[in-house]
């Protein structure tokens, strides 16, 4: 909170810690303002180094917000199959995806940290933000389904109370169960919810979701 | 945090304050500790009230803990109906519950708090304790299924999930929807939880659920 801001003639050259104090600058500035408040420019000020340097670091603001999470496993790169393989079968997939985010020890600690800050303003737009966009928003373009907002709306409902009541709550059944169990008790609903029907809207068909 | 505790000669005796007081002591220690580790009286000792006057205005220490949810509906009340019609449709009808505690604007604000509180330790105990025992244990025990603990499990999952996009990040497709559209796509997953096939446990059949 009480980062010494440089004068532009003071910035510090990269050195082997800049990259470090510009993630946490970034993790400070995400969490108090959300993904969208956040500028490049405004990490960097924060941090004390010129702006060049945090693109010389990472190439946009998503990639420095997934490495200021922390996680070992960029979801991105690992939903790239979900996708691919088209709409048959990417419940399942989709659901291996999140065990296998959280089922990665070093990644638990930062992801819960995410999560408890869901909680907070911020942290609420930050999920809006970041984590529909960035994480289930190539899942919803790239999958070509109908109603995707909703769809997908739908999935990260399910997803993220499995995360609060296996993850967080620790509920003993859902801890208890093995992967493959949470994969059949959960991809049905999964893939209901991307591919099955869905309720009629007569009064607001009209205007069809991007 | 810093309510004076009085001797016992100095206890004051009932007025209209103390119900009040006595409650605002039970949030107080229910956040805490957790539901559990809260003795009624441990919330007289903090209100500076006798112990019988506790059990005076609340019969239970469940009684005391849903007051001072202060929460309108009674989600033990409104549950009687879900549980007394037996398990065919109690998919559906455990959802318009939720729907109607979380529809009534008046509750939506302790609710929030308490659902912001399971992300705190001691708020994850109480959700463990609490929830599960006072509000899904009469469902879980009164429906007559199968493995109950795993499938209210299930089952609270989605709900939790339900609350966390809908009322608490505000996901726009979910908020948008009606209470019809919502029941049309998340009551068959519930029913699927409470009365489908669930997935073989080879591994853990010796030892079935209680």
């Amino acid at each position: 909170m009480s980062t010494p801001r440089q004068a532009a003639r003071g910035r510090r050259p990269g050195t082997p810690d800049t990259r470090e104090e510009i993630l946490r600058a970034a993790r400070d500035l995400f969490a108090a303002s959300g993904f969208a408040a956040t500028s490049m420019r405004a990490i960097a000020a924060r941090a004390g180094v010129d702006p060049a340097l945090v693109h010389h670091y990472f190439d946009s603001k998503a990639d420095l917000f997934v490495s200021a999470l922390q996680v070992r496993v960029d979801p991105r790169q690992a939903l790239l199959p979900v996708i691919e393989a088209g709409p048959d079968g990417a419940g399942e997939r989709l659901l291996r995806v999140l065990l296998t985010v959280w089922g990665d020890e070093e990644s638990r600690t930062p992801l819960l940290g995410l999560v408890r800050g869901i909680l907070e303003p911020a942290g609420a737009t930050l999920v809006r933000d970041a984590l529909f966009g960035l994480v289930l928003g190539p899942v919803r373009h790239g999958l070509g389904i109908d109603q995707p907002e909703r769809r997908m709306a739908l999935v990260a409902s399910q997803l993220a109370g499995i995360v609060l009541l296996r993850y967080v709550v620790e509920a003993p059944p859902l801890v208890a169960m093995t992967d493959d169990e949470l994969v059949a008790s959960y991809a049905p609903t999964i893939q209901r919810y991307l591919t099955g029907p869905l309720p009629d809207r007569p009064l607001t068909r009209a205007a069809p979701e991007a």
